[in-house]
């Protein structure tokens, strides 16, 4: 039984700090780090990266839509041509950041808005996929469980993980229940992890119908950018291990 | 007797449009693309490198202070961190822009201000070739001729190329004229023609004071964001051909 | 018989040119000058509001989506709430640029995406013209004659300018032919004199079944950036004195 | 005996937070509201504003360097064409945003490099106070106390207000210690109030040399962007207070 801990970082830009990526880095195993689109700058990138390798956490792409303002959380209208030289870019910048630092890439996680959307449609699912193939086919795409991304990045032969989430409620068809609605966050750290186990451990997830739906995930996502995130990170882990869960990385 | 031609292009951005690379690029041997910091963007960088490979010119990254506002003809008051960061993420998105047309990149030229500060400032100069290094130490570094940022390349063990001007007034000690003193920008294409069969054939260019001055250089820079710069072209191509010069990539 | 002929301008960014303003802006009444988000920067601003003083035309805004990549073409998703925000910010900034110069602006018209999804979605119509209303209510909104804008500008009102194309088709109910329609683009400078001269001399247009819709049109757009635009500006000149048309300002 | 408290503000941009504006704000009576060019956006210059309404604080503009990379800590390189456009825009957009909340700005003080390079730049301190006539002649312009900036608008006529600091060590000339020294920085609360205490009181400062030099100040920089700045501020105002000295707006 085992899980990679992933969680997004490297989303600060300039003065302004996102999340506190020195607490919560040591207890993930994989680490998305914004590639200066939606968040994060050439500094903050290299200090990301070096502090992935100084906690030996595998090091992703991040790569958002361009829009600093709205943190890549609205969808840009983009054709797929000009989306696809955006990840080539954003991709290609964090892998030379790595490469300075002596590391490389492991896997590619797309953020936000562009995550969404290339869940459920096809064509931005086979744009992404298209764009990291052409960096790198070794590189692993990080997409939902169940989503379009992964049928995407399988159908062009690239490796995949599957991501499901330990904090959010989940919809009777396996999708996340809007954020508005009831039971969309779950905060409380003891059903986090009640839901990981079930995840790992049974490959299910109690869905808001209230029946256990099958789920199939390679890694969790951790969001690390909440007050209190590094306590969290360090009861998930003790809880997973002592439920015999080995947290690895992808 | 060979000598490159190099040219700056992907220059444009978004709607705007700079100079005409399809028309230029055919005529030089080695094509210096802005990487989207003081100019181009991602659909550009792509569609440059597409023009590139079509015409057979060596790719090179073109990158220059993150200051789209001033087209990085002004210094940046960076540190040598930022600007080394600045750098890798410059250079590795042209990179992965390439691997995605299926070439790969052959040179660095640093663009405007920064080219001009690393001619001068042996600490600019060596955060440039650091850069260049810690990315893939097989890149030519494209610097002015007799300047520190050659030397810097040199020190850690690069492939260099001395660059030199054709429409540029050379004073005594060997650096440019500034373009505001009479005798700096020879805009006569036989003059043109005159300069850089002086420099390739005999080594030594024309100076301020009237004497000739020794030069050595591996590429001369060809400038084809003016009116008429096909034409220019055409004609300073056929000419070093009759001259028996032959015009090759570096 | 009098209409006003107005052009975007103020379009150009930092060293990258679009259009040629100073050959255009004496043949029209008014300017719509882009207020530095979706094209334009602060300089650009100030030298166009300076064109037009010296030419004697009247000076708009021309805010835009916060957009440049896109310039101000693509829909961002936007709440009313950071949309009347961004509206504040640009024409509050042309209006200090104008005060510098000792002018002061006369219209407000939208640029690109937001001036055609204003002409058709209420909400955005009313963002607008209460943005508009909120920085100074005797300022003139231009919208697309007989759309959304006119109408939630005189609910508030604001004096309005209906705007008509002189080198677009229109379709039988009134909207323009998409650009990708056979007729959508009308260059012949004679065709546009006629439908210039129809809307103003008969109140219609001749759409595209073949038969003239009525048009209300106050200001006629000119566009500026095309090759030979100046020279197009002066036949059409011509061509409305010669038939009795008083070519004024709003 | 009076004196003003000012307190920078609305530097947030997009999703990150720079400080806690709505705690601080109730316990200054200026704010300096970041205009969006070394940080703010239009949503959060417009929530600024309306806090300082809400709190009935006095509302000016604190433009800076166009540069969020740099946060407006360096010193652009930029003509006095320039800087007087863009301090326009920045100005002119503040204003907008002030009208549409019913308000006005009373006064303008620079940001960062700006407001230090005027302190010492006769140039660029007779830029800022003609940029600030040019957009309205009644604005207060803020400067360091027996700064060039304080001279070049007295020259136009302008209201001014000599700026003093709690928090920040003198030197015997005046100017204020680079922050690299000891004693630069005054963290201590009870060591802030007896600065004030004593500009306000005495007119003087304990400088660096151990003896009191004269200033005269009309406003005292509040720091709110620091943990705790709240209970600071009312430590501070309550220490005023109980001194005899009123604190109250410019």
């Amino acid at each position: 039984m085992h899980i990679d801990l992933n969680c997004d970082c490297g989303e600060s830009f300039g003065v302004w700090v996102m999340g506190d990526d020195a607490a919560v880095l040591p207890h993930v195993t994989s680490a998305n780090v914004a590639c200066g689109a939606h968040a994060g700058d050439p500094l903050v990138m290299r200090q990301t990266v070096r502090l992935c390798k100084r906690f030996g956490v595998a090091i992703g792409a991040h790569p958002g839509y361009p829009d600093r303002e709205g943190f890549g959380r609205r969808v840009l209208p983009m054709s797929a041509e000009e989306l696809e030289a955006s990840l080539l870019v954003q991709i290609g910048a964090l892998q030379a950041v790595a490469r300075a630092e002596g590391v490389s890439l492991r896997h590619v996680k797309p953020h936000g808005a562009l995550y969404n959307l290339a869940a459920q449609t096809p064509v931005v699912a086979e744009t992404i996929a298209r764009s990291v193939a052409a960096v790198d086919p070794t590189l692993i795409l990080v997409g939902f469980a169940g989503s379009f991304l992964i049928t995407a990045a399988q159908a062009l032969g690239l490796p995949v993980a599957r991501e499901a989430f330990l904090d959010r409620g989940y919809a009777a068809d396996g999708t996340l229940l809007p954020r508005d609605q009831p039971g969309a966050l779950i905060t409380d750290p003891v059903a986090n992890l009640a839901q990981a186990l079930q995840i790992v451990q049974q490959g299910t997830v109690m869905a808001a119908h209230g029946l256990p739906i099958p789920i199939e995930a390679d890694t969790l996502c951790f969001h690390g950018d909440t007050p209190g995130a590094a306590d969290r990170a360090v009861y998930l882990r003790e809880g997973l291990r002592a439920a015999g869960v080995h947290v690895c990385g992808l």
